[in-house]
């Protein structure tokens, strides 16, 4: 059997989904699903949330027990920190009906595409990273659009059928994204340079503020837009970040000096002044990030 | 004589201003300014750039010629990169009427001021910079909003007179943005860590993904919003930036240095794997952010 766009759709239509973690990416998840489903669960340990997502109105059911809440559901998205999806694959397999999808929105991959890998035989295991996320976390800072127009990042693992990766794509496009299939290990290395490594750039310029500008109060009258772009990814939720950290450890650091090494380069040219070098550095950077963002 | 807001408003609206380089400040700044004072000239060694400006309704007036630009100028913006405006103060003195305001909109102040205090007596320095700018460049980028909202650091010298002050402050005040008085050699301190230090992180991550993940073609269908506004200021002019860098170097390599050093102790805390110490350090710094940017 091939899986068209349309019979796909026509199965994420029919699909119940539990969605596990009502922050910010499940709780946008969740509203941009509801409507497209037969039903959409939001699980969460905390019911002050659950409450807050049904007056968002972003989804239909919910409780704080994760065993009624994917007792029936045909997809089960972990929306939690990286970790905490680690946690919840060793006991979800049990609690969910035979051929239920299971995917995540972890920002790291090897980790848990591996622990999937140990669900039992009767669930589909689907990595998934859409990239795509805010500065801003929890249940309140929601909104359904805010996959549209990402790419999102599907890592099924070998015993994956194809059927289940062709609903986790539909899943992914009815939320207005674009599926990407990567190897883990290929997302994970990728993801250090592009999305973790600008974690720790933004933290040490914050603290580079702190130490050198925070006594005068002037500062923070002349702090502008370049500072505040640049360091924009600093105010990320920290217990998601420290997840993505220590499950992509390797790859992190690898990027981080890497970056170390080009940020000594700037450093030697400045300080030589040689400008025929600094311009031809400058310019050449200047066209890369240019290439990348036309 | 106490120079009123209202005296000084009178003042500008009497006044004839010259703006030296039509790119995006100056651009900008002649098109905020038009219509508030009696004439507005633009000046650039670009004909074509004049043309634009006047099509974009910028200027009232526009010349390629320095001197007669600014024969009759009441007030005088230099709106070219750091190391032209030093340039254009060397010869500006004698072309200007005896009164006149010379001011800058530069990103770094110690060597600008110090040119200014080589200017003739008639005529009345104010070093400028406002905290605003954007990564793209050139007259078609030009937006009488930009200044909107903005600190606009105002740099006078011993001998610059209350009223020219005051005078300055009006035009600040008149392009939307708030006047902000600081010592040379304090505005490049801070400027060195909250604007051009972020230049340099930027441009080294740039580098970094260069060589990190260009040559997987998949990086540029994940690269997200996190990567984009940490390495958005690398896209800034080059000249613009070599000029700031190159009049601000001892205090862009101190920002450099200590940014490393914190760079360093992040890097040993992921290493480590300490959790507790790496939580710690990154609310720390999320906390940080916070209050910079509520």
């Amino acid at each position: 059997m091939k899986y068209t766009p349309a019979s796909t759709v026509e199965m994420l239509s029919d699909a119940h989904v539990a969605v596990v973690g009502l922050g910010l990416m499940g709780g946008s998840l969740a509203g941009a699903l509801r409507g497209h489903c037969r039903a959409v669960t939001g699980i969460d340990h905390r019911p002050e949330t659950i409450e807050t997502a049904q007056q968002m109105g972003l989804v239909d059911y919910g409780t704080t027990n994760l065993a009624d809440g994917v007792a029936e559901a045909d997809i089960v998205v972990l929306a939690t920190p990286v970790r905490v999806i680690l946690q919840q694959l060793t006991m979800i397999g049990p609690l969910v009906p035979p051929g239920c999808l299971v995917m995540d929105l972890g920002s790291t991959k090897a980790e848990v595409t591996a622990a999937m890998g140990r669900l039992p035989a009767h669930v589909q295991p689907l990595g998934g990273h859409p990239m795509c996320g805010k500065e801003i976390s929890g249940i309140e800072t929601a909104d359904p659009a805010l996959y549209q127009g990402c790419t999102f990042i599907l890592s099924p693992l070998r015993h994956t059928s194809e059927e289940a990766l062709a609903l986790g794509k539909a899943l992914v496009m009815t939320v207005g994204a674009s599926p990407l299939v990567l190897q883990p290990a290929r997302q994970d290395f990728l993801a250090a340079t592009l999305s973790h490594l600008p974690y720790l750039l933004a933290c040490a310029l914050v603290a580079t503020a702190d130490t050198l500008t925070s006594p005068d109060p002037a500062a923070w009258k002349i702090v502008a837009g370049g500072f505040r772009d640049t360091s924009r990814v600093a105010g990320s939720d920290v217990t998601m970040m420290m997840d993505i950290l220590l499950t992509n450890r390797k790859a992190v650091l690898k990027a981080l000096s890497v970056y170390q090494g080009h940020l000594q380069e700037l450093f030697h040219l400045v300080e030589s002044g040689d400008e025929e070098k600094m311009q031809a550095a400058l310019r050449r950077i200047r066209c890369i990030r240019r290439e990348m963002f036309p």
